[in-house]
């Protein structure tokens, strides 16, 4: 996939001919392409690009460099280019941005470009207001299909979206309707505006919505757009569906290294030093790594029994793993149904309710199995587990149903709790749940071992 | 949210009244309300409301047992509505239907429904065929930009997306060029379609592309639509921008549940039965615990080392739970950086490369912490590790550097070996890197331990 080589070759050579080449790849594919180039180098390819194709690479925010490539570029030649993107991501482009750079670049740009930047820089980059483009279609509701035709027609162009026009109040600006596109091309000419679509009311999302909402929204109604509006129902600005699939993606990466028992990296993985991601993992690492130290400490407790009963001390791997892989399952399945909005901080005892008896069956489930093994290599002779081994076995069945009811309940309750305090419940990785587990599971063990084996082993 | 009583009880009083309310509800807002009524109730609710509410209600991929709905309403009532809805939905409704029903219903679809889900129904329903919706805007090479808006103001109302335009060659049929509305619009109308728009290649897929990879070429450039094709690159059918926010979403729940040790649930985790979400998981969870059985069988062998040391017995929850936790790490950094196609099959090597001073650093980390820690409680008395209290630091230290080092590179490389192995590197959940890694953690403990303190406590 990577054109790298060619494109720099190219460059060298016959401008006509780089120009013909390039001229056929798709933006996206010359971001890629000048990705891996140093910022230095994709600034003269980036010159030498046609205008449009220089703007559209810019634009694509996975050019994650840019703002480099930009400090490379001197500010007559990059302010056209910064003035012709799309405001959500000039904003982004913006945020990136060292202070001195914003104020060498700021004073050149156009007024409406620096407008809208002050406009987007002061919403959080995670909410509705962050990532919205400011370039919308309005049209007055006194309009004419005609009308709004021949204003798409002068500036489509140049708007990032035209596949929905907003219909508002001539007096109070207050969004009251909206037509795509295909409405308006098959509607009559001479209607009014306000007539045209349905009659439902507009979806809206306020500045500070999160974006996850928003992509939620989106996903639900199939939207290409939603509008942004303030308390006064004025159009701010737009969300579009491709913005949308951005954060969906990156909702994934985050959750999915969430889940793993570290912090988002926010930088591919071949891509970032090996200290940056160091620093992401060890604290995690290291947090866990107390909390586990318990075991330890629970361990000490029971050294007197373990010293008469090497035995118990075998079977602790197995069932402390079985409590965290049963809260681990629980959690996730939590965490899930929460980001899906199927659960909510309520349901949290019909959640509970299920968890108990499933948590039971498992356990029950798993502990036949254990005791089953046990058994069954003392009966074939590949292992002894003493006079009482009979009593080891119920022991271990005994404790997995308490360890693995435990486990699904903790971990089913772990997101709650999480979002109840204020985090995020994906931070509730099944590392953080086995930690939590581990220790609960090593009392539950021998406890029970306490109360069968008193008189016998103990 | 739930409108689910208001509905029932508006459905049992003034018929004006019902469809009054219902005109200004989103059809994925009546979806949402009948999810929860019975399918006798919901197919009554259906009946009542206007024709292309009850489509756009029958489209909507949430509704989820709109199967047993449809069962409820006799063939005469529902063929009109199955006719009109969009094809991709009739290619899921059917592939849910029982063997029954189908024939109930096929031979009184319209033909071109008949033809639609044939064509649809012979790929798999993760592929972009399956997904696909065969209802697209086609229009010759030689048509004007005129004759072009003159075809989408007669069909346009029909058809699910019209913002992509097709330009075929007549004679072949093959895939020329693509047009958008927008553009459309804004040219002057006696222009041909094929000189409208972008002189880049059309990006195209296969019918048995995977949905994600669709999913990621929609993301990457940007569409709305991406055209399904043939070897003779004839059109058979369009994925648009909704489907595939639908399949990302799908992708996350999957992901999330198979990270979390085990089957994908596909039902909402409230609505599921019991025994349905304990058979889901207890198979994941009986395999893992069979695997960490193998940790009883190490620690019996070292059951001599524990009775002469039972000291050492006190750091193995600590030790293997340390190495689970890097390795989960390693293994959720690869599955996303796979996910995101930043690495490849051959990138292994680049991977370990990583990975192995990462995990030495971590290990050596980790292992400073441990060694304090037991330091500490000697020194101030909170336990007695005993003579050798020294010893057994630096075997617990080193056996850290070990375990996290083998937990970080068994961890990385386990999605390598899943994927070449033919599954889904996703498995390879937190749980099963953990069982995994325990055993050879154990092993990793004792030796250290035998090679450190024979002649003192061994």
């Amino acid at each position: 996939m990577t054109a790298t080589p060619e494109l720099l070759y190219l460059l060298s050579g016959d401008p006509v001919e780089f120009s013909q080449v390039v001229a056929g790849m798709q933006p996206a594919d010359v971001a890629e392409a000048i990705r891996d180039l140093t910022p230095a180098a994709a600034a003269r390819v980036l010159a030498a690009l046609p205008f449009d194709l220089a703007v559209q690479v810019l634009d694509d925010p996975e050019l994650e460099h840019r703002t480099a490539i930009l400090q490379q570029v001197d500010v007559a030649a990059a302010v056209p280019l910064i003035d012709a993107m799309s405001s959500d991501q000039q904003a982004e482009l913006f945020r990136e941005l060292p202070e001195a750079e914003r104020e060498r670049f700021l004073p050149a740009l156009a007024r409406h470009t620096r407008e809208g930047l002050e406009l987007l820089l002061r919403y959080p980059p995670e909410s509705a207001g962050g990532i919205m483009t400011t370039e919308v279609l309005t049209v007055p509701a006194t309009w004419t299909v005609e009308q709004a035709l021949q204003l798409v027609r002068r500036v489509g162009g140049a708007k990032e979206t035209v596949y929905a026009i907003y219909v508002i109040d001539p007096d109070s600006k207050r969004l009251r309707h909206v037509v795509s596109l295909r409405e308006l091309v098959l509607s009559d000419r001479n209607q009014p505006v306000t007539e045209v679509g349905t009659t439902r009311k507009v979806l809206t999302v306020g500045p500070y919505t999160d974006r996850e909402d928003v992509a939620r929204l989106i996903s639900k109604y199939d939207l290409l757009a939603v509008p942004v509006v303030d308390k006064e129902q004025r159009i701010l600005g737009i969300v579009t569906v491709d913005d949308v699939i951005d954060a969906l993606v990156t909702e994934l990466t985050e959750d999915v290294q969430k889940l793993g028992g570290m912090e988002a990296l926010d930088e591919p993985y071949l891509e970032i030093s090996i200290p940056r991601m160091l620093r992401k993992r060890a604290g995690w690492l290291a947090a866990l790594f107390i909390g586990e130290m318990l075991t330890a400490t629970a361990m000490g407790h029971f050294e007197g029994e373990i010293s008469r009963a090497v035995v118990l001390a075998l079977f602790v791997p197995l069932i402390i793993s079985s409590g965290g892989n049963s809260g681990s399952q629980a959690t996730s399945l939590v965490i899930r149904a929460m980001a899906l909005r199927e659960v909510g901080l309520r349901d949290w005892w019909r959640v509970a309710v299920r968890e108990l008896p499933s948590g039971f069956a498992l356990g029950a489930f798993l502990g036949v199995i254990g005791a089953a093994r046990i058994l069954l290599w003392q009966a074939v002779g590949w292992y002894d587990y003493g006079l009482h081994y009979g009593l080891v076995a119920m022991t271990v069945a005994l404790a997995l149903v308490g360890v693995v009811t435990f486990g699904s309940l903790a971990g089913s309750m772990l997101p709650f709790v999480l979002r109840r305090l204020g985090f995020d419940p994906a931070s509730a990785s099944a590392p953080f749940v086995a930690t939590l587990v581990d220790v609960t599971g090593l009392v539950i063990y021998f406890t029970v071992a306490l109360a069968l084996l008193r008189g016998t082993l103990l």
